[in-house]
């Protein structure tokens, strides 16, 4: 649960919750729900009692500051009927960070309240800032944890004070229970395509779309491309991984050309790689994308050994005057055209001495577009060591047609260069 | 409330709450809580009926597309108990699309779950998708509203259709109450500001960076520089206008020359309109952020009226042969240095033919420090009729550190074009 009505209202983004819940699913915690609640003591305690009637713990992230709109203590502290309390080695390391930090003058007022703690509870240290977290725990073993909302403390926090703390309670609650073997865990692996929609992906796949090894795959359409993801829920760790190895061998075949790579690496970076493999230095002339292409390759550490440098010709004198393409064929098939995008390519790597040119000219609109090449249309060349051209129709709003031209011009290579 | 079991395991993070948020509170529609269930009918029925217990209505996000674990539409129609239905409208405009996208083949089968929808629902059309969102009401006047999970589509929908529907149905609603005056709506606007940090923006504000007319200004330090927002919580809507702008004056005195802007707008598009306005037309010569310059500045719609186009000079081999710059200055003074980078922006306007030149070079990291020239220092200049040249030590990643230096460079641009 994320309290603060800075999250409620939708001024800040709430990143919180997603990390807690990667963090938790891979010891095997099973989340059921989350929540916001605003700086209210009454919805933060109605919340926390209604999430502790479906689950064993609640996690709670912000309200710990000493602001007065912070309320997750005392609201909670009500909650399990406790009072609240002065603890003294709060007290004692606030004022020691105070000396470390060298303020003037007397510790605020409002930074005491960061030492009232409910009856009871165990103080979860911060490292990383002056409000502590705290562990509350009823008769009946329900607990909650308290972190702050400041992502850097929580996060350390978490890594080095929950994560210990659930496991070994977990590993415990196992003891208990006769014969029992390691705790299932929440594992979850991706595959990343391009190239294909996430209809027509479901149609490939077939029955392997509804389930593969009791597995049901989640599609997570993107301007990229298409993430099919597979998530083991009710299996110990190393059977988890068997498990997702056997289904990714299957998904691979079915969706065969169409995978470019697992996880989050991004297409750019398994250019670079089989560039490299290859010996193949390249270069772009990039129009309607402005320089996204470049960017999106040289975002990569170390793109210098393979990426040469590019032409922007967003006016077509730069066509004509940097890479030569010349006015007739310019007249003759307009600036979004085969044969445009196949001399951008040429000229691109002869001028910057490349072994392959890679070229995109497209309409991204809103405007440009006419009956016989609407918006979306997009040409996209290779030249020299590898050769291929492509015209495609994209879809999408400015943005998402340039993001899908440079994916496509990138996907292009791709293939050249894994077929080759 | 937002579905997804992306979202409850954290692999995606929730943006669409927070953006929905903002939206209803524009209008003044209070949020109690906020919610993320996973893919699991059960789960997705107990969450919306919780929901309804404590409020008016519900929107969800999520849980609308093609594929089984798509679980929105008959989970809440079994809660409202009504039948699923198919709906000839959406079938016939399942049928215009697939047309329109010109895809070969009959429609996939699992694109006609789409059509199904609650008994009794009204349609609420997705200009931007083929997953349509549904209004579901009971007798007693409560409802939920379903929309897609897809960022582009949602939004779309909620400022063209969610809110005309929740404000005209909020001013019927007060009709009926006798003697109310408007109502209190929160309502926030922000400043933007580039170039110094988020303390020193503090330092420089005083007292107005504590309270302004009574609000709080929140600062929000991103990769472009330092938004400053302010929010009227407790006004009706004109008056809370009123209370900004006076309020916006104080805070644009006090910031000077650092605003570049309101709200959401890009630097790039003040930028050229600045450079309309002046009948200048500019070229870019990028090193380090191999075209991300070009690629902000293009991202505009209506840019290639100012936009001539631009050299990605990576490696110095481009440097010399496309941009003039001689082996001597790359020798004598480094790649990243003052001459280097005035020759790049000589060059590129020169070649180009285009009015002012804009060159950056500089060490995006994590390699390629050294003592004297450590990660993060970056040459920016301009030549033609403007000029000017900037060495700035920017900070963060790699990524913040491109992202750090196209701001920069823009926004010299822009000092100059506005002090010119």
């Amino acid at each position: 649960m994320t309290i603060g009505d800075e999250l409620l209202l939708g001024f800040t983004v709430d990143t919180n919750a997603a990390h807690l819940a990667r963090e938790l699913a891979e010891i095997g915690v099973a989340i059921v729900r989350r929540s916001t609640v605003g700086d209210s003591a009454s919805d933060i305690a109605k919340a926390v009692r209604e999430a502790l009637d479906r689950s064993d713990g609640v996690i709670t992230t912000g309200g710990l500051g000493p602001t007065s709109d912070d309320m997750t203590k005392p609201s909670i502290a009500e909650l399990f009927g406790r009072e609240m309390v002065r603890d003294e080695a709060i007290l004692q390391s606030l004022h020691e960070r105070w000396a470390r930090m060298r303020r003037k003058g007397p510790i605020p007022e409002s930074n005491f309240a960061q030492a009232m703690i409910p009856e009871g509870a165990v103080i979860i240290p911060n490292g990383h800032g002056s409000a502590p977290g705290i562990w509350l725990e009823d008769e009946r073993g329900r607990w909650v944890a308290m972190l702050p909302g400041v992502p850097r403390e929580m996060r350390a926090m978490v890594s080095e004070q929950l994560i210990p703390r659930l496991s070994s309670r977990m590993s415990a609650d196992g003891e208990q229970v006769a014969g029992n073997g390691p705790p299932p865990v929440i594992m979850s692996r991706t595959l990343r395509t391009t190239g294909i929609a996430e209809s027509a992906l479901a149609d490939l796949l077939g029955d392997l779309g509804r389930s593969i090894d009791g597995m049901s795959p989640a599609f997570l359409p993107a301007v990229e491309g298409v993430d099919v993801r597979l998530t083991s829920r009710d299996l110990p760790k190393a059977e988890a991984i068997a498990r997702l190895d056997r289904a990714f061998v299957k998904l691979r075949e079915a969706i065969g050309r169409y995978v470019y790579a697992e996880g989050s690496t991004d297409l750019a970076s398994v250019v670079l790689d089989l560039c490299r493999v290859a010996g193949i230095r390249i270069a772009v002339a990039e129009s309607c994308t402005g320089g996204l292409l470049g960017a999106r390759i040289t975002a990569i550490p170390g793109s210098s050994d393979v990426f040469v440098g590019g032409v922007v010709a967003y006016d077509n004198s730069v066509k004509t005057e940097m890479l030569g393409v010349t006015r007739e064929t310019l007249e003759t098939s307009g600036a979004v055209s085969e044969p445009v995008a196949v001399a951008m390519a040429r000229g691109v790597r002869a001028r910057l001495s490349a072994d392959v040119g890679i070229s995109i000219t497209g309409i991204a609109g809103p405007d440009g577009g006419t009956e016989e090449k609407p918006v979306g249309t997009v040409w996209i060349a290779l030249d020299g060591k590898l050769s291929a051209v492509l015209g495609v129709r994209l879809f999408g709003d400015r943005s998402e047609i340039r993001a899908r031209s440079a994916q496509a011009a990138l996907d292009l290579l791709r293939r050249q260069l894994q077929s080759g």
